[in-house]
């Protein structure tokens, strides 16, 4: 399982505050930890804290490579900003996000052959976001073969079928699951899956239950990414105790300890 | 979800003494304490507390009708155990269980004609426990097939897989999750798929963790019964959140406890 620790987000006041006073420290200590918490790339997404993310993304990129060489993830929906990460980044990183769009495609795809980073695709296009199954897998089929044209290797691709909170609109949960199942057959070996854990329970009030439980459902169907919350201990037990189920981590009495010392 | 509660079973400390001693108290709480948990079904078994099983079973049945009339699953390898059981019971119960051996699955899919009970089939047969995926479907496919000559609805099958502990078998539990999501286009509607849930975890030191965590991967590959503790009450709000995700149960912020009290 890849772990993309979603700390590092100007939503999050911390990281905002830490923003707007230029604070290195907190940063740097939100990475160090996510890491030692058993994160395998870190998200880095300027959110609302800044009026000029095309200069904050590269600082916080910057700060962050001052204290680890983990791989990041470049989280922003405008082109521009991404381009500003990209420049200062010493580790091809994960491009997060493209829409399932053609023309974006090209012009991503285009990107992530020029450098060498990986990318996260979202099952969406200008019609929005897909409701049923069906259109997942219409969209995820069509990011696939976008790849495939533009000769992106699948280790490199990331297919995101956008979860919504389970308040707002419970069937997609269960959509979901079962888009994972069908995905497995796009191709063989198949890209990577991934979600953004955290939306599914967003505006709930059991939200961690929600999330350790939709994790190991997802991971049962194939998943093999999330942008989590390394920091939720009972979460990351949870993703552990799934992987040794699904043996693709050996078993032994004390293996939560040996997953996060590895 | 189809919660079929593990705890009148001899093998657990208490039973065994309160068989020994005929106190009734002791079981008819057990009883009345797994319905209040989320129990839907009891489990009856004599386990090693008797020498007279054929004995202890009637006088176990009986005494649970006592208090209340939550359908019971009537557990023994033995078929004069079941059948002692049968011949007290009140409400149909589900037997538990027949191997998928075709001279027991006809004697034992006889009795469930002749009594209108429901019943659990085991994938195993003289040569064993299955080690793999297929065998696993080879034998569900001889009790689906063998239901259907038999004129058994497949409302009451239930199909198990046979869990093994992880500790010693790791494999097992990912290829149990494989065989499920195929077991899913042996019949539609397809029967009950059912797991002795407390094996997968024996011996190892994160009993509940793994428990819990095995289970909500199983519903996502289309489980919908178990035996199992309800007492564990971090077993049961996994599982309550993941027919949620399933979109099973309506969602409401206080999920939890509406399940319950339902």
């Amino acid at each position: 399982m890849i772990v993309i620790g979603e700390r590092i987000n100007g939503m999050f006041s911390d990281v905002k505050n830490a923003i707007k006073t230029e604070d290195k420290e907190v940063i740097q200590k939100l990475a160090i930890k996510q890491v030692k918490a058993g994160a395998d790339v870190l998200d880095v997404n300027v959110g609302p804290a800044s009026a000029k993310p095309e200069v904050t993304m590269p600082w916080l990129v910057e700060t962050i490579q001052e204290v680890t060489d983990t791989q990041l993830a470049l989280d922003s929906p405008k082109l521009d900003v991404i381009k500003s990460g990209l420049e200062v980044v010493k580790t091809p990183p994960i491009i997060n996000s493209t829409q399932a769009d053609p023309q974006k495609m090209q012009t991503y795809f285009d990107l992530v052959n020029e450098t060498g980073a990986s990318i996260i695709a979202l099952t969406v296009d200008k019609q929005g976001v897909p409701q049923d199954i069906d259109r997942r897998m219409e969209l995820a089929s069509t990011i696939v073969m976008s790849a495939m044209e533009m000769g992106i290797s699948f280790d490199r691709l990331f297919i995101d079928p956008i979860i919504l909170p389970v308040n707002v609109a419970q069937p997609q949960a269960g959509f979901l699951l079962k888009a994972l199942a069908q995905f497995q057959y796009l191709a063989d070996p198949p890209p990577h899956f991934v979600v953004g854990l955290s939306n599914v329970s967003q505006g709930t009030m059991e939200k961690k239950l929600i999330n350790r439980t939709f994790l190991v459902m997802c991971m049962a169907m194939g998943l093999d990414a999330a942008i989590m919350d390394p920091f939720d201990k009972e979460l990351m037990d949870a993703m552990i105790t799934a992987e040794v189920l699904m043996n693709k981590q050996i078993y032994s009495d004390s293996f939560l300890t040996a997953y996060i010392s590895k």
